[in-house]
């Protein structure tokens, strides 16, 4: 089982950069670039569809059997119990911008667990990786989780989306603010993820997040020694989850303000 | 004149591409790095000291009788009526823990106003230039501020300092968000800026800036079309300013909103 696991990790790794690279493409010619809303604040483009197909055609070649959900197009049943959870451009509003801030991500899933998570960015080049009790990485270097037990030695990531109340997360920020924290973000949810795991992020909360954007970075943080609150494993691949991770530390803090902000 | 700014404008682009050359080798080796907190959430490198040396020494190579005002040494007098405005990492909290969202900003002022602004992401390759009356561009090419006419069509950067009480930016946020808006802090202020002159962003607002932060940036979001509040020509370099800019079609919103967060 760790052998499949290990060889889905390095297709993983392998098929975020080159759909890194075909995402540079667009990102390099933004000017004719195809672009629609969505809804308020969220933004599709041709982009994100091109290098979903590409992500999606590379699965079905290597793992025809295995289940596929993403952000953009229909879901695919499997029959292994795998399902591959993507999103081709985390940060699409930074994207189509041309804020160099933004990811692809490939996570897999069995039963509702996530068992291998990629974070790819191609304007830097770093890879984060990681497979369930296999450790977390960027670039192939071990990652941890910030050692901080204080909410003053660094800066929380949080975000926005229409499907939580925008109110809560000014809620958060003061609160963070009034406890000696500082918030980010970068609008790419899944990279600031991977900066928790790796350590430059004390933390991230956010009242709701798909499965495509946050389940890579769980499984990250949770491998780079950190912790998160677990998702349903019945119901996250559709419905998301809300999020709440970070160093062990800073977690309960974290989990305190957020059960305050979010009124949970 | 123009020939004399136009001058220290290749001066600038070419050295902070130097300094960020430097920087970036800090970068790759943060493991031994030494770093000091200057402050309740404020940390200064040896990067920051070592590059704006860097700076400093080509400046008194090149201009020996301009003045220099920098983040982290004293300030030198000069004798041309021109002073260089520098930062040598802007987004030292990114920078130390690992965050490639880091710049190198320089700025020329003759007589209080900002006449170069240079400002370039050593991670991503991206050099902001501009000179008073010749445009703004990235890597060469020309920028404009967005033509967004309202905050529903994009994100808004903002900053946090000790310099301005920490409430104040947890209210701005409760307006953006009240009004159809998103907010964005990368933790790099002079990035943001950049990001607002190349459209990428519909506008900055942060109650307190030090110039090294801010005046570079706030010369090419007018040289890209857009608005900023003026800084006093005789107090900024000392004393700083507050930011307000953004594209023509939303800054009067940001300056109402502003206007009541920061109880002005």
């Amino acid at each position: 089982m760790t052998h499949d696991l290990d060889a889905r990790m390095q297709f993983a790794i392998d098929l975020a950069r080159r759909a890194g690279e075909l995402g540079l493409k667009y990102f390099h010619d933004l000017d004719s670039l195809t672009i629609e809303s969505k809804g308020h604040q969220d933004l599709v483009s041709q982009a994100d569809r091109e290098v979903e197909l590409f992500i999606r055609a590379a699965i079905a070649k290597d793992y025809p059997q295995d289940g596929i959900v993403g952000e953009e197009h229909a879901s695919v049943a499997g029959a292994t119990g795998y399902v591959w959870v993507i999103d081709p451009i985390d940060g699409t509003a930074n994207f189509v911008r041309g804020i160099p801030a933004w990811c692809v991500v490939i996570a897999c899933a069995r039963d509702g667990e996530t068992v291998v998570g990629v974070i790819h960015e191609p304007s830097t080049g770093e890879t984060f990786h990681g497979r369930l009790g296999g450790g977390a990485f960027v670039n192939g270097k071990t990652i941890k989780t910030s050692a901080a037990t204080s909410l003053e030695e660094g800066s929380v990531g949080t975000g926005f989306s229409n499907r939580a109340e925008a109110g809560h997360v000014a809620v958060l920020i003061r609160m963070l603010l009034a406890d000696g924290g500082v918030f980010f973000r970068n609008a790419s949810g899944a990279l600031m993820l991977a900066y928790v795991a790796s350590g430059r992020l004390l933390g991230y909360v956010e009242q709701h997040m798909n499965a495509w954007d946050c389940l890579a970075g769980m499984l990250l943080i949770e491998e780079a020694g950190g912790t998160v609150v677990t998702p349903d494993p019945k119901t996250v691949l559709q419905d998301g989850t809300l999020v709440i991770s970070g160093g062990k530390g800073v977690f309960s803090k974290l989990r305190e303000l957020s059960w305050e902000a979010f009124k949970l």
